[in-house]
């Protein structure tokens, strides 16, 4: 039986994975958050159908932001997240907190400011072309899109 | 700072998680996983768009199907699990080997057959609507779906 996994830390893994859109194949999230530099820079593993799986690892507080059309997921791997919610149906300080093996879905339209205490590693997924500060002003915190890892 | 978690482990929470879509709150993957009975047995813990996330343990081998309309993704949060896979571009007894931290995408109108020799736990990730069986011969092992925990 033959078998892959993808450990690969050369230059060649971001064009071999982006050929194949990570399908078919072994992903090892820690191993891909730690060929990152920085933090806030979300880096594409894996698509399914017109959606992204995106490894990013976190530290300090975001900006408030909200995705209009698109709800959007937050899994966390390592470390601890704090997103706070804003808008309909949310009390005022309301905050999702989560650990590692915890998972939340923001809802769409709603505003969230991801925030970690510690350097947390987590795994997003969202449609394609998704802007990580969202649907306002971008700020000087955008990221581009599509940067495969 | 108000928090919410999930932690439920009476009945109620299958109602509140429904009526929220799971959406807007901490989900403790391990936690839902518990509350299943018996294996290959996966119940939904959240929605993203018209996307599911269901939560599953397995044990010993399932049977070969594919989905013509769609990936799907395994992660796996506990545990070993093999696919293996048949169709265009796969050599006779490829298999994807995931362990605990890792994922893979199952490109659509693949065959695969995952596999686990212990008791893994697993978050999928498909469309609402996929059959677990797939879209062939429904045999005695189809789930009902839209089951949430």
């Amino acid at each position: 039986m033959s078998t892959t996994t993808n450990t690969n830390t050369n230059t060649n893994t971001t064009t071999a994975t982006t050929a194949t859109r990570g399908q078919g194949q072994s992903i090892d999230l820690a191993g891909k958050i730690g060929l990152i530099d920085g933090h806030w820079q979300p880096r594409v593993v894996a698509e399914m159908n017109d959606y992204q799986f995106k490894v990013v690892k976190v530290l300090g507080a975001f900006e408030w932001h909200r995705h209009a059309a698109t709800d959007e997921t937050f899994i966390v791997l390592e470390g601890a997240l704090c997103i706070a919610l804003r808008g309909p149906g949310y009390a005022q300080g309301h905050a999702i907190v989560l650990t590692a093996g915890q998972m939340a879905v923001v809802p769409r339209g709603i505003e969230h400011k991801p925030c970690a205490t510690v350097e947390t590693k987590l795994l997003l997924i969202e449609p394609r072309g998704v802007v990580n500060t969202g649907d306002g002003d971008a700020g000087g915190r955008t990221v581009q899109n599509d940067q495969w890892i």
